[in-house]
């Protein structure tokens, strides 16, 4: 349970048309930089149809994988104004981002958002926001590794402070529309993904096509930048970019600079992937909620055995079931139960190296244990249970 | 003449490879970051077949194009020493290299070779060595835009120089093979495609796909480390990365960071032409010499009209025909000659943006004029020659 990896095949109309691409010859012609039309078309219709926000195709960015579309982001915003410096992380969060900002030079902050939800938000993002050295914030939503979702509210208020001290917020939907508790996948149809695009211009998303469509091997996402930043000028760019617009370095410096583009056949299979599910000819939810289905029955084993879940609830409301979940076990920190729990056969990763503050915690992910695996992990917690007795159980 | 793309298919073994990895499921799946096993031992089989050098496939890194390559050495090899800081360029060059190192915030160096070629070039690049600030150095060869190749002389002195000065090279084979003087492309046998290799253990390679495999839209090449580098300590490096070891950096660190791998099905495709190539059932130079022979014929009618070669030899013997040729015309200036030309239909890009400092030239690209509009290109450079008179020619 320690790999963050899909467990489900590529839907085939992704594969139908990267194979299709590659007969009319792509592989041999570089893709244009700026993206493929059709896929910058596309995710600009799925933005509207899915976030109910409009986009145009000139923001939507297809780059390798959500990973690039992170470091992208990093080497143009963190350098957009030269009094400031860095990001600051929500946190518990994907690590190699902030490998990612170590590795160019810059600095972070961050915090864990445990008992900073609500309406407590404010005044903690508050206090770092007022050093006036952050360029941009990040946050996963669902979260990686929690599972939390920010919730109407707590977007409202990042949004609103973003606009206030001119933050660029960076909100990471690697897990889209995997909050099963509610159904976001119909298109141009309420409840739609929620999303910080209601509540600041001041935003980037990023679009993976690893877990919403399985995609993982191919290595693309979209970076999706909204019309009014991509536009906009910062004069600080121009030490590192011929441009100061922050749409232009974002694609003919950082993206030309890392990699001249994106897989060519892989920006026709993402761009038929995103038709069909725009059409509503395909619904990705029908192949995902698998996670959510494996996902309570597994919380089922370890809460029955004695286990808590760490990260449990969304304010009042307990967490969707979805690609992960957290767990801890009564009397043990989280390096002390992965060891016991290895001796059991099971695997996961501590929460430590996520930014958590919540030392007892483990992730566990979903995808890779098939269900023809379930009886043994339930039979193992049994066993585990039984040898770790709870004290004042 | 303006684009540097290639003007051929994909070999229809890369296609097919790459089709039958997507039917298997790779799609789905991250691909490993230090790269598909079998891609890394084809690239070390590569290596030695046709540059009679020893590489261990750990130190062959699949990486998204050669650009890539580019900026992950860039990001560990110009930080490995804290008292040094920059790249020399060898010019002429491709300006998006140097635009890398701007992005990264690092220095260069450039000078244009033209004037030191042969023993020249010893006391030229110890002018910049001496300064104690190079961390790299590099050129490509051939060359992109002269098409000139550096000689085993001048090999021999970077190589020593490299070693002296403990400055690791980087050469770029973007056009692996293209010295069409020679025949590099049976396995095993000489001659072999001349290399830094030989002359130091201070070197990587960027070996790109795009032209030789004209495979440019998948976004795949090599970066190939010396095994001496690849297990180097460099203390400097704890600074950005999880350790200090160069090659560890590279893959675990910069690639990870970047992409986190390369397009799984293009990693198929890749070590299937490689492996073709290695075992001699398939050769690149049957397909790529019609790059040599377009630019014999090329060349031939700007000389025949008056123009020169501004890069015309490799110090005593003229230059290979090959992707591309740089031009000139007396009494013009490479603006001058531009703007004249495009009233002609004829496009090319001028030397300038390369680092030389030859700014009556131009350079011009074989590769997108078909043969059926050389008798337009005729008629239109005699008719451009008749319009523009030569003074006491």
């Amino acid at each position: 349970m320690e790999m963050g990896v899909p467990g489900l095949p590529t839907p085939s109309i992704g594969l139908e048309a990267e194979m299709a691409a590659l007969k009319t010859g792509v592989s041999a012609i570089y893709p244009e930089i700026t993206g493929l039309p059709v896929l910058k078309n596309e995710t600009s219709r799925f933005v509207k149809l899915f976030l109910n926000v409009d986009v145009s195709p000139q923001g939507c960015i297809p780059t390798v994988g959500s990973m690039m579309g992170g470091i992208m982001v990093f080497l143009v915003a963190n350098r957009s104004d030269q009094t400031k410096e860095s990001t600051l992380f929500i946190d518990p969060g994907f690590p190699v981002q902030k490998q990612q900002v170590k590795m160019l030079g810059q600095n972070y902050y961050s915090f864990d958002v445990y008992n900073y939800r609500g309406k407590k938000l404010r005044p903690k993002l508050e206090s770092y926001l007022q050093t006036g050295k952050i360029s941009t914030l990040l946050y996963s939503n669902p979260n990686n590794p929690a599972w939390i979702c920010l919730t109407e509210e707590e977007l409202s208020i990042i949004g609103e402070l973003a606009t206030e001290y001119d933050v660029i917020v960076i909100e990471d939907l690697a897990y889209f529309g995997m909050d099963f508790r509610k159904d976001y996948s119909w298109p141009g149809e309420p409840p739609y993904q929620p999303t910080i695009a209601h509540y600041t211009d001041n935003y980037v998303i990023l679009l993976s096509s690893s877990k919403i469509f399985s995609y993982a091997g191919q290595r693309i996402g979209m970076l999706v930048i909204s019309d009014s930043l991509f536009n906009r000028s910062y004069p600080s760019l121009l030490k590192y970019y011929s441009s100061d617009k922050f749409g232009h370095s974002v694609v003919f410096g950082a993206l030309y600079a890392l990699s001249a583009g994106v897989s060519h056949s892989a920006q026709y299979g993402l761009a038929a992937l995103m038709k069909a599910q725009n059409d509503g000819t395909y619904n990705y939810r029908e192949e995902v909620k698998e996670y959510a289905e494996k996902a309570a029955i597994m919380k089922n084993f370890f809460v029955s055995n004695g286990f808590n879940i760490v990260y449990d609830t969304d304010i009042d409301v307990p967490i969707a079931d979805g690609f992960y979940f957290t767990i801890s076990y009564p009397g043990m920190d989280g390096k002390e139960l992965l060891r016991e729990l290895i001796r059991y056969g099971i695997s996961a990763i501590s929460l430590d190296i996520t930014g958590s503050e919540r030392n007892e915690g483990l992730r566990a992910c979903v995808s890779m244990v098939p269900r023809d695996l379930f009886n043994d992990l339930s039979a193992r917690l049994k066993m585990f249970g039984e040898a770790h007795p709870i004290k004042n159980k």
